[in-house]
C-alpha cells in the first residue's frame, strides 16, 4: 500500500531572498518500504539558515538541493511500515527528509527519539543538531576556558540561545546581539544574559563597546559581517572566535563588506576557527548528558516557534526565519 | 668621556605615508654607562614594518613610539664601554636601541653575536627576529604537516623569503605572492618556488586560482586585504593560516576593506590565527639549530637590502620598505 502525501520541491534557485515562486508543493506517492527502508509519516520538521545555502548551486560541505526534487533536512516523524531491524510502527524517529509528509528512509539515516522524554520538536532543537552545534562550537571550538567573557550574535536563535545559557551556567558573563526589542528583553529576562542589543540601534562595533566595556574573550558568531568586525574590535588579546554561520551574507548577491579591521588579529593573537558540526557527532553523548539534563531540570530555557498549517507553510516559514522572525528553534508542524 | 653622535626622532605622526618631515636628525650626547649598562656604537639597523605602527598612538602590543625621542628597533653595534658584568669593549651585540649612531642599553636588553659565523646584519634578519616568525608562523601557528601546499605573501621580503625556504627544504609545494616582475623572477629562480605571481597583474583571488588550481593548506599573511581573501578563496577544507601582518593596511588612512568571503572560513573549517614572535622566544635554540644550519649549508638565500648613507638615510630606507623598495631583510649601514 503506498502513501500519498504532499512534498515541497525547489522550483528555482532563489536569487537573493527567496520568493514562494522557488518552491513548489507536489503530489507524490511513497512507495512501500524495500528491506532496510522504513516509511515514516512526518510530524515536525526544521527550517535552518545553512539550508539557503543548499539552494544554491554551488560546491560547499554539503551537496546543493536538486531542482524539481523534495527539499530536505530535520524531521521528525512516526514510523508507519518498517522492513528494517529495530523499527517498528509507531517507533518516533529523527531523521533527515523534511518537507514533506511521508518519507521513506533508509535505516541508517533515522535514529529513534522518546516523546515522553521531550516533545518531538526538541529533538529537533536543543536536544538536537543546534543544540550539539551551540555545545561544540562554545566548549570545544572556542575552548571556553574560567572567567571568559562571551558575546554571541544571533543570540535569541536556535543556536545562539543555547550558547548564551551553557556559558551563563558555567558561570560566564555573557553577551548577545538580536534584531528585535522583544529578542534582547527575551535574552535579558528569561535567558539571564547579562547584556544584549538589538543590531538595528547602531553599529554592532559601538553597540558592543557600549555592552562589553573591558573586552570579550570568546565570539561565537552566526551572523558575520559587521558583527565580526564588532567581535575583533572588542576582542582582549588571545580571544578564540567560533566560525558558525554569517545569516548576514546568505541572502546577499554581492559579495558582502567583511571585517575592516582584521589586522588587529594580528596584535591581539586572534584565532578565528570555522567549523560544522556533522565533523564532531562523537561529542554527542557529552552534550546530552550535560544539556539534557539543564532541559530535564528546567534551567534551559528553550524557546520554539512553531508555525502551524502543515507542510504547506514550510516556505513561508522558511523565507520568515532568515528575515529574523524566530525567537528560538522555528519548526513546521506537519502533523499531530 | 660621553659619546657624541646622531639619531632619528619622531618628529610628528605620520598620517598615511611617512614623509621625510615625519623625521628629524638630532645631535645627542650619550652619557657613560651606569652600573649593569653598555654603550654601543651601531654598526647596522633594521627597518621593519611593523614599526609603522609604533608610529601612530595607538594601543598596540606594543607602546607606541614617542614624539621627540629616538625611534628604537633591532640594531647590532660594538660595545665602546661597559659596567655590565660579561660584556667587554668590542664585544659585538645585538640590541633594540636602532635609529641611533651611539646607543646607551641595559645590559639585560643585549645579547652578544658572533660576527664570525655570521655578518651583523644576519642577526637582523635571517638569524633574528623575521627569521624566527618565518619559523614559528609556519611550523607552531599554521601547523605545517607533510604533504600542505603553502602561500606566503610578501615572499620576497624579510620574513616571507624565509616562509618560503623553510617549507621548500622540509619538501613543500610553495606559491609566492611579491610586487614586481624581478622578485617573481627571484622566488622561482633563486629560492626555489614552485609558483609566485605579481600582485599587480590581476586580482590575488584570480591569480592564485591559476597559481595553486589545486588549492592550499597553509597560508603565511603578511599582507592582509585582498590577498587573505584569494587565501580563503583558494583554501582547502580544514586549511590554517598564521596572521603574521597585513602591510596593505599599515599606511590607510581609512579603514581598509575586509576580505568579503569570510563566510567560508564555516563550511571549509578554517582557523586564522594572529601571532607575534616576541611570545615564542622558547622556540630560539630549535630555530637556531635548524635554520642556522641551513644557511651555513648554503641551502638557505638570504638576500638583503642594505642602504649606505649612515643614519641619516634611516627615514627614507623605511619609507622606501613600505613601498615594497626591498628584496630580503633591509638594513641601514650606520658604520663599518
Amino acid at each position: 500500500m503506498p502513501y500519498s502525501g504532499r512534498e515541497i520541491h525547489l522550483a528555482a534557485r532563489p536569487k537573493g531572498e527567496p520568493q514562494l515562486t522557488d518552491f513548489r508543493l507536489v503530489e507524490a506517492d511513497v512507495a512501500d518500504p524495500q528491506d532496510g527502508e522504513i516509511v515514516v509519516r512526518n510530524l515536525v520538521m526544521s527550517v535552518d539558515p545553512y539550508m539557503r545555502g543548499r539552494m544554491n548551486d554551488a560546491k560547499s560541505y554539503v551537496p546543493p538541493f536538486k531542482l524539481d526534487e523534495a527539499l530536505g533536512g530535520g524531521a521528525v516523524g512516526e514510523v508507519v511500515a518498517s522492513r528494517a531491524e529495530g523499527f517498528a510502527e509507531g517507533d518516533v524517529v529523527l531523521h533527515d527528509r523534511g518537507w514533506r509528509e511521508y518519507a521513506k528512509v533508509p535505516a541508517q539515516y533515522a535514529v529513534k527519539v522518546d516523546t515522553q522524554l521531550a516533545p518531538a520538536s526538541r529533538y529537533l532543537g536543543v536536544l538536537g543538531m543546534p543544540g550539539l552545534t551551540a555545545y561544540v562550537g562554545l566548549l570545544d571550538v572556542a575552548g571556553l576556558r574560567d572567567g571568559d567573557v562571551v558575546f554571541v550574535s544571533g543570540a535569541a536563535g536556535a543556536v545562539g540561545s543555547i550558547v548564551g545559557q551553557i556559558a551563563k551556567l558555567r558561570g560566564h558573563t555573557v553577551i548577545g546581539s538580536a534584531g528585535s526589542p522583544e529578542k534582547v528583553a527575551h535574552l535579558k529576562d528569561d535567558l539571564g544574559f547579562d547584556a544584549a542589543f538589538d543590531y538595528h540601534d547602531g553599529h554592532p562595533v559601538k553597540l558592543l563597546r557600549e555592552a562589553a566595556p573591558d573586552g570579550i574573550d570568546v565570539y561565537f558568531d552566526n551572523v558575520g559581517g559587521d558583527h565580526l568586525e564588532a567581535a575583533i574590535d572588542s576582542a582582549k588579546n588571545g580571544a578564540r572566535f567560533a566560525l558558525c554561520g554569517a545569516i548576514s551574507a546568505y541572502n546577499a548577491t554581492e559579495p558582502p563588506p567583511g571585517p575592516r579591521n582584521m589586522f588587529l588579529c594580528v596584535g591581539k593573537r586572534l584565532r578565528l576557527q570555522g567549523f560544522i558540526v556533522s565533523d564532531h557527532f562523537d561529542r554527542q553523548p557529552a552534550f546530552v548528558e550535560e544539556v539534557g539534563a539543564w532541559l530535564r531540570d528546567g534551567k534551559i530555557v528553550a524557546r520554539e516557534t512553531v508555525v502551524e498549517g502543515g507542510v504547506e507553510a514550510a516556505p513561508q516559514a522558511f523565507i520568515d526565519l532568515l528575515r529574523g522572525a524566530n525567537t528560538g528553534k522555528m519548526v513546521v508542524q506537519i502533523a499531530s
